[in-house]
């Protein structure tokens, strides 16, 4: 059966699951599971109806350790029930785990792994935090991809069902949960049909009851308590085989198989890896490219980590492998190894017979990207004697990190890969989500989206990674050899390296005031002009920000720059991409009135007409390095903020060396002073005319970019000319010189101190 | 240097060196670490200083997280912080565990170690709780005895100190958290004299400090995370050898030495154990025993559990080793192995050569009794193929559990071992706890002292088990082959097999009313006499009640029973056992005024001169099984009741197998009818001349045990003579006849009837 396909992210499509497979979802959202939640609560709100019929009901507690607690009530009343959540909110579910498990209660969480707060919080994800679950007795299982997310969400629903045991469902925060792609939706009917009837009968008939009273959460003493501890072990015994069969059945519907550990590569491969996760689509990526080259290599991929099959796992390597490497998305500080790790040591020393050489690895902590160098790289260990390693990072401190040689690129032919420089609540985000489903929607092309933000959130940067193709995309991490660069917001020009991997021949789309090669050669450095003259890059200009000004729609440049793209990225034949553009602003904008749908239509057609194609000049394959344009200019900087900070706010934090930070995560205080963002597109001008020296443009300005400043005559002056002042009013400044002093570059351009 | 001896638990020496070592402590108490807390709140209130001559800060947060998060926050500002917890509580800490961990803050948490609530809640020992906590980056120091606690408590606070890192410092909940024993205290001069006077100074600087402040607690990207992540590396590598060295200076200095891993047994075993906690103590007099039987066997204690280091692990192990048993106190369920056991497992891989063959073994949850025959099974399990397996129960559901043998006495010779049954709050525990003090403090004979306790508290059961001897005492197991036995309350005799295991020619005191050889025949039952008589037991009574009645002293019958032990016992010159109980009565009661004093004093002489030497009749030992005294008389019990819920009332739960319970934990409803407990001593009785029918004395009855009756003409028919009737009184009540029924073997005898 072939299902429906739509485009949508990881979370989205376990929430799919999750909402038809349950009664009750008792929540409390937290980064990056949070929009399992808030979809769920949003079709519930909306009545959509669940395999049973029922609209879900979704509650919201106090924590997730309340949320953990409303799981297991809900259960032991024979309410299917699920919930949703990642790092240190798992951490607080802990202590109901065991509880959960313990009473054989087939709940199911829904967790987009991510990193645990140690010595510096992270939003992004790794395993850490499900790591720390794995001893609770949930079943563990783990989706590599948006359509594994749908897939083995549904296996965990029916398993918890059948095998009477909770399941903790999970695939790694942002990666998969907010990648988008386009996945093959399995219809509730479907579903409902795969449903063990009887077993939840049993798990009904099993609910607390007045009518039949049974006695739960006794306290035990150590007469008893160890047998009770034991008595469970069947189910933990049968569940691979439940899960097994679930997989066969699910796959049969489907067309897409699992087992409990998947390989791929080589059939007589001599180097395996085995890895969990997003990482898994990557790696595969590079399997097939390395075996087309003539290497012999491949891949397990764990799908059921808990309850850990050894003869599953060591049947599904290959028996030529000589060399293998595991790899753990997580860090246990002062463990011999990471759990996976182990559990192969384990999985093998019981197997008994010879013992490949095994290493260890670790990799992505926080989303560190995992790329096909990476991979590579792991492989290539495997050839040395290094057992144990980090790979993504430069470790200069225990030098436990990889060497990594140049690009690689393993993304399938025809694979159009683009990226877009935007500004946090610039409508970057927004546009290429409405692309990537105009595109996956309307055309046969596999789509993928990946957004990654800085956490500034609005006025942040923001860089749209889309990849369009005619075969299944598995490249999970960033674009860097890019067909299409866009860069929203003129002067990024001036401090990231915007056009850093663009493929020869690509195309750059410039949104600045620059309409002419003279003006840009004026703006761009010279690297970048370098670039664009050497690699024979089409470069393209918009003034977005004077078209969406004259057609009254103020900062917003996103339907603008989202007609250039389809302009010139060729994904859809143009005309019909401007019709389904202009349909998805009358769906999307219907609601906010008729005057707004035609201010956007009129964007669309005024971005065709002053769309501009730039004649490269020859001479810009030789420009010279001038003076590089600073927004520093006059700071001194400290070595700390050269050689860390600095690199940070440029996007260049992955080469920061382990070196560089504090091993307590510490940093030193007022570094902002020496980042100048200038994001704002009005800045306020100081009108010496009609200042009555009140201050409270000062008082408002959030970012202190507006300063008043009192000057005697000796300090006037050194001032130089440009520095105008007032007479300073008042009696007790009498003989001062008054003058407002605007710091454009940190200025927001929020507007409080015009409106005050 | 010899320190001073004391007779303590394990939890107070823990806190004894808590106490010097901290500046703060956090705290939130929860079963078995609570006197933890409490100890430390008594010396503070008294003004006991630290090794920095100050009283400690002790402060009980809203909860665990609270009290990790102040731990935190305290570690932050400066100062040397500890807490104490377990299980549950435990788990609540995680989350600011990774914290502390992250930014390298030398706290120490001090766990007695308890299971985790799963299909039941256990309050009991076990490492489930450790081990949840083991990836957090916290190093682990596990103590098996009260003198490790002293020692490795210290151990663990230098060491955090001087390798800036947080400890996690654990012991066996109940087995040694509450044992007492005789333990060489170490003195708080010499504690701070190896404090790293450097190290901490470095710790102080870097507190928060608004002179030169600094950032913490970042929220960092993908870019720079893991980089931070691993930034921390060198100082786990550094850590072992830090405790090395630490465990050589505290050996310099007590004369009891440590290392990471400690071997004891022959020094060619072919079989080794690899364990950590109470159980080693166990397994050590095990080893013992079988070398001296001509066995090669040995014993891995693991002191140092994170980091772990491979190499010092895999140099404890003498070459000669062929097969090794890890055993585990914990269970991972879904998991392929336990913690400890994987670690093994990935030590002996990384090793490379020849690995030997390896056995894993789960033992004691929930403070499962661990004997000398269980550590037996697990030496001669080495020999079959049983590759893993529990031991401890009988497993007749998964069947992992290892067959023992018959009883197996490995305690060394000369060790007197004492059995006291009694009643929660009859004083029992606490004349016993007095006991082992006076011998403790008096004569240089090792002391050692468990309690155990059902959960009914008050008016429940309690079994004291008392060692004496001039060796020290590993015996981490209830007193099983007793010289010793006595019975605090008369109607035990009927409901426990008191004298299990007694040796031959042991002694029995009973507290009875029966002072006859003809009074016992009628009550004892005959398994008691013919074991009494056929191994030569001396039995001797004491009507404890009546002579503590006649002293004025109620039901408290504690001084009575404790002079007959010293009277029987021998453990000390009994004329000495007199003036130094008279002495201890002074210090216990003084307080209470002088006439508590003299008549305790008093029921001590009343007790020398009412203590009756039975001659036990030679006919004993032939004596025939009549039907059994049975206090459920007329009950018809399901089989439930007598197979799971009656061997556990009779303190037999041990027996009861796996498959007894439910695999989700539920219990029935409704069992405790079946549990006539027969523990008031004095039991109300209607006087039917006095009664005006008020039900006032049925209302006020906690325990239903008395119940007003009507019943009319047609039931008095049928009812027995000593049915006795009132005319009920009221008019619609005309013509019925009222009784007050009184169930004694229900009664707690509170006296809230006869109050009322």
């Amino acid at each position: 059966m072939a299902g429906t396909k739509k485009t949508m992210d990881g979370n989205t499509a376990t929430t799919h699951v999750a909402y038809a497979m349950s009664e009750v979802a008792a929540i409390y959202p937290i980064t990056p599971s949070s929009n399992m939640g808030e979809v769920a609560d949003e079709w519930s709100a909306e009545g959509r109806r669940n395999i049973f019929g029922q609209t879900l009901s979704v509650r919201q507690l106090q924590s997730e350790a309340g949320a953990a607690g409303a799981v297991h009530g809900s259960l032991v009343s024979g309410a299917l029930t699920t919930t949703f959540t990642a790092s240190q909110g798992l951490l607080l579910m802990i202590p109901n785990m065991y509880k959960i498990a313990g009473e054989l209660l087939p709940g199911v969480f829904h967790v987009s792994a991510r990193a645990i707060a140690a010595h510096a919080l992270s939003i992004f994800g790794d395993h850490q935090d499900v790591m720390a679950a794995r001893q609770t007795g949930f079943a563990l299982i783990c989706s590599s991809s948006v359509q594994e997310c749908m897939d083995l969400a549904l296996v965990a629903h029916l398993c918890a069902i059948e095998g009477s045991l909770p399941f903790l469902h999970f695939f790694d925060g942002f990666r998969t949960s907010h990648e988008v792609q386009k996945i093959e939706v399995i219809d509730y009917d479907d579903m409902a049909r795969l449903v063990n009837r009887e077993k939840l009968a049993e798990f009904r008939r099993k609910a607390m009851n007045p009518e039949h009273p049974e006695l739960r959460g006794t306290a035990q003493n150590p007469d008893i308590y160890f047998q009770g501890r034991e008595r469970s072990n069947p189910f933990y015994l049968a569940l691979p085989g439940i899960v097994s069969q679930t997989m066969e059945k699910v796959g049969a519907l489907t067309g897409r198989s699992y087992r409990l550990f998947d390989y791929v590569g080589a059939p007589e491969a001599d180097r395996v890896v085995v890895a969990m996760g997003s990482a898994c689509e990557t790696i595969e990526e590079v399997v097939h490219h390395l075996n087309a080259a003539g290497e012999h290599v491949g891949l397990v991929k764990v799908r059921l980590y808990r309850p850990f099959d050894a003869n599953a796992f060591l049947s599904s390597i290959p028996s030529s492998a000589r060399k293998i490497t595991v790899l753990d998305r997580t860090k246990e500080p002062g463990s011999l190894g990471e759990p996976l790790y182990t559990d192969v040591c384990t999985a093998f020393v019981e197997h008994g017979d010879a013992i490949p050489e095994l290493f260890a690895g670790r990799y992505g902590l926080g989303s560190k990207e995992f790329r096909p160098v990476h991979v590579k790289a792991v492989f290539d260990n495997m050839n040395g004697s290094r057992r144990k390693f980090t790979v993504g990072i430069e470790d200069d401190v225990t030098g436990l990190s990889l060497p990594v040689s140049g690009p690689l690129s393993t993304t399938p032919e025809g694979t159009i890969q683009c990226r877009f420089w935007g500004m946090g609540a610039d409508g970057t985000v927004g546009a290429n989500k409405a692309a990537i489903k105009i595109i996956g929607d309307n055309t046969d092309l596999y789509v993928q989206a990946y957004f990654a933000y800085d956490s500034k959130k609005s006025g942040g940067i923001t860089v749209s990674h889309l990849r369009f193709g005619k075969k299944p995309i598995q490249s999970t991490y960033l674009v860097d050899d890019a067909d299409f660069i866009a860069c929203h917001k003129a002067n990024y020009v001036q401090i990231y390296d915007v056009l850093e991997g663009i493929k020869e021949g690509g195309t750059f789309l410039l949104n600045s005031p620059w309409n002419s090669a003279g003006e840009l050669e004026e703006n761009l450095p010279a690297a970048m002009r370098r670039t664009i003259a050497q690699k024979r890059v089409k470069l393209y200009n918009v003034d977005a920000i004077k078209i969406a000004t004259s057609a009254g729609l103020g900062g917003r440049i996103n339907m603008i720059m989202q007609t250039a793209f389809f302009r010139l990225s060729g994904v859809l034949p143009f005309k019909e991409a401007v019709e389904l553009l202009k349909d998805s602003i009358r769906s999307e904008y219907g609601r906010k009135g008729e005057k707004i749908v035609q201010m956007n239509i009129g964007a669309v057609d005024l971005a065709v007409e002053n769309l501009v194609a730039i004649d490269v000049p020859e001479s810009w394959k030789e420009a010279a390095d001038e003076r590089a344009v600073d927004f520093r200019l006059g700071q001194q900087m400290p070595d700390y903020v050269r050689e860390v900070i600095f690199p940070i706010l440029r996007q260049k934090g992955d080469n920061v060396p382990v070196s560089a930070f504090a091993p307590d995560g510490a940093f030193p205080f007022s570094t902002s002073q020496y980042e100048k963002r200038g994001v704002a597109i009005n800045v306020p001008e100081w009108i010496k005319e009609n200042c009555i020296q009140c201050n409270h443009c000062s008082f408002v300005c959030p970012h202190a970019t507006i300063r008043p400043f009192l000057a005697t005559d000796e300090e006037m002056k050194e001032a130089p000319q440009s520095f105008e002042t007032l007479p300073a009013t008042g009696r007790e400044l009498k003989g001062l010189h008054f003058r407002i002093q605007v710091y454009p570059l940190d200025c927001m351009g929020c507007g409080n101190c015009a409106d005050v």
